[in-house]
């Protein structure tokens, strides 16, 4: 897969796989809403500050991010930290209409965060082989870029695909 | 959720994601095709021998493996033991039609293997709150079956669904 396959792949995922060590050691997976992206390598994830992977990541970090397309069998895993914060910036940038449904005290709400996820290095793979990218080249990805919300990009590609796939 | 809304989570999947410790000992994803059950804690995934997570699971099982409904927002982990077996009739079950195609040499094949999940507990989620199941609950679920082949049913559940989302 070249960069730019595996940031299509990226693009078109509303939802991704955060996996996490448990406080028993042993791997845990929470799926994400995850549309927050600069380049490959950076993802912004807006969550409950009293949820169980918060509390486990605020003690220990270490995470990877799994972007994935079942249906084509291709997937990435980004590996690296996974940092949840409360700078309000960030949750005034991922704060949408609405989003008092679920953070009744708008954005300074207490149980309303974010994840900044910053990967190290990536493996990819696809029905016609795999490969994997270093923190320079996803650093590269998002040279010159800042965070980006690709939710409405997403669900024009989903419509647009569905409607190709309702003509066929 | 009931024990029964969370069988039915896991029965609509076709695919799970297998979560486990890789080599650098930092979380790990995979995304499998996960459609024979026994109950909600047993499960069996026909992979490659030759694949990472195989490498990795044959010397640190731990794992866990995680069915989530994105749109409906829930999702159970499953957490426990994933083994790579070679078991013949393991590999004689799960063996289809066409399979020739990833596993030239047919069911024994040495690239063709089987992983057994079992999990020792279940945590899951849903818009109306969060729980978990023990080992012993998981252990109910499966009392009295075998390993079941979920594809046929999970196959006409979906095309019924979408089946009824045109017609809405």
């Amino acid at each position: 897969m070249t960069t730019t396959e595996l940031q299509s792949l990226i693009d078109r995922s509303l939802f991704a796989d955060l996996g996490y060590i448990g406080a028993d050691g042993r791997p845990a997976i929470r799926r994400v809403f995850c549309v927050w992206h600069r380049g490959m390598g950076a993802h912004l994830i807006s969550t409950n500050t009293s949820s169980g992977h918060v509390k486990r990541l605020t003690e220990h970090p270490d995470a990877c991010l799994y972007f994935a397309d079942s249906e084509a069998f291709e997937g990435v895993c980004l590996t690296g930290r996974a940092a949840p914060t409360r700078d309000r910036a960030l949750r005034e940038l991922l704060w949408n209409d609405g989003d008092e449904k679920y953070y009744p005290l708008g954005v300074d709400d207490p149980d309303y965060c974010v994840i900044e996820f910053t990967a190290e290095r990536a493996e990819y793979y696809r029905y016609d082989g795999k490969g994997a990218l270093d923190a320079a080249q996803l650093d590269a990805t998002a040279r010159g870029r800042a965070y980006e919300n690709g939710y409405e990009r997403c669900r024009a590609q989903q419509a647009a695909s569905t409607e190709g796939s309702d003509e066929a």
